[in-house]
């Protein structure tokens, strides 16, 4: 156990999904705290906290490869909260769902664009409501 | 840009699917309109009206896939319908689905059968409506 | 047509899911008798009778192959319900899903354990209603 | 166990594949002879024997959900074969393929014809021998 | 770093795969050492070692899994060859590769078997030389 | 058809794999080349040379999602030599194939990472031949 990893990785999955993340998947706390562990020390403060990948293209790629994968649209939402929170802008998350056309086909693409879309508009109306514009 | 493939697209995939597909799709014209054209011009208004392969052979197929790659429910509903609208009777919708038993497993088969229960309904229902029976 | 398998089949599946798993699935039925009889006979009348292994390994091995091909949560929840009626525990449940973490990727892990949560939770109160404790 | 439709299944394979498809696979009756039987009766003594689904259709519908799937090659190689048995032209063989373009993406969709490429020689030159022409 | 259960997981690799896994796999420790030790910590001195499933079923899980995803013959070569290292009979290893029939198709049911038949056969060999017997 | 598009398209492939790149997939134009008419003026003369997506991101998604996937390895290979040639560093594909690690499962990454290593041993050879250094 690496308690200083853990705490930057919860603090890392904050930054990205914001603070409503961690109750959100409380049932990984309570049924398998030892994957929670790994995931917290090893992806979100690990694989999230290199700083040898520019922290935009680490989301970029993980919002393309959930799409693409299909089955997954509650993780395809939070990484492009995540990607948006990390700086990317909303013509980059498009971008990259629209290039899944032709490697994954049509329904991943078009499956990620119409999450995204509901994405952008809650960030934009809770950017509003944080800083008054967006 | 070609206008005329565009707007084939547009009249094929309303021959697909109904007047309905166009707006249940908005975000992609919205967020991605360049993938969108795309879309039109080669895969409705090229592909679907290529002579080369029967249409209902080739919605057919769209089926198959669908359901078998999983985690594309919506598409597999669209399709099914513009199967059905292409020609296709019921019972070779089923066949399709039921075949992937034996290539991508019982779930993908029952899935696609159970949505494929609710577009007949539907699809029944409108034909009464439209021509006093089915 | 193999009557006798096919009785086995049906008992085998209300032993794994209970009774109401009939009704849930009465579309494969009407649209489809004949896949419904080649499952009620092979499989659930067939491997899933078969003395070569255990019931437990089967039904923990059905659970991580549909949790890890992701899009089918509906079996996912069934064969989780199958295991725990076959005498898995629950920890080994959440083993199995956890054990997805590095071979189909969190988004799997996480899925299955979410709706193991549920299947654990009505699982405990059938119990306790049946057997006045759990 | 029904011998009458495990013959059948075994004679359908043959023209399916060609009499050489049988030794191909001696590890399935080697290792598991219920599972050969099951899917001799019930799939090549079975689906594929069905009348409600024209047997070209059923053959490409075949093709394309296993170029879909990715990582089937031996099996899209056998099933191409299968579609031109049936009497597909090779011209729809290519459509069905092309059209995962958009619905699996480029690589099965270029896999698939690559493998098309291969088989369409040796059949054309298996033709060539037999017939005289192609 | 956690160098005892990296020890583990080393020590439990070559428990499962033989003395040559670790060479196979050089490019890891080269290439993505940190990917390499997070392996060995969590999964190989991490899951591998946990008490809370039998290790026969976590092998036996783990080559339904592989299989099942298709295009991971090489894993699927190395956990069956875990499995039978782990104690599992190769009847137990085909049950499980029988058993993805029904739930990933028969290309995957298949796959995995022609695999098994080759480690079964460098399996037997394998203790033949060093029990003189199988 | 646009010609300039797809005069882009072509040099666009060969900016990213090399000049053998088109001769690799000569069946595709032989076989389907209104399939290839599309990919080189939409995908390589399109989305690859549009500047709303950095050329080095757009190459690490392509990437991540194809050995995600998996079954892929061609193409696998093909887009790691392309991210080079974009400019990617070594370090920032290998980045991409770890962080799969947790979103795909192990054998994804370890397979890109296999075929990573054989892309940059042949990448540096032919930069030494060209450039007399790496």
């Amino acid at each position: 156990m690496d308690e200083v990893a853990y705490q930057r990785g919860r603090a890392k999955r904050a930054e990205l999904f914001g603070p409503d993340a961690e109750s959100a998947v409380s049932y990984l706390t309570e049924l398998a705290p030892d994957l929670e562990r790994i995931v917290m020390e090893n992806l979100f403060g690990g694989f999230f906290c290199r700083s040898e990948l520019d922290p935009k293209v680490r989301s970029l790629c993980t919002v393309a490869v959930l799409a693409a994968l299909g089955g997954r649209d509650g993780q395809v939402r939070y990484h492009i909260k995540g990607a948006l929170n990390m700086g990317c802008s909303k013509q980059e998350v498009v971008e990259v769902l629209m290039h899944l056309l032709f490697y994954a086909g049509l329904p991943s693409a078009s499956n990620g664009l119409r999450i995204a879309k509901d994405v952008f508009k809650e960030h934009g109306e809770g950017a509003e409501e944080k800083h008054g514009g967006n």
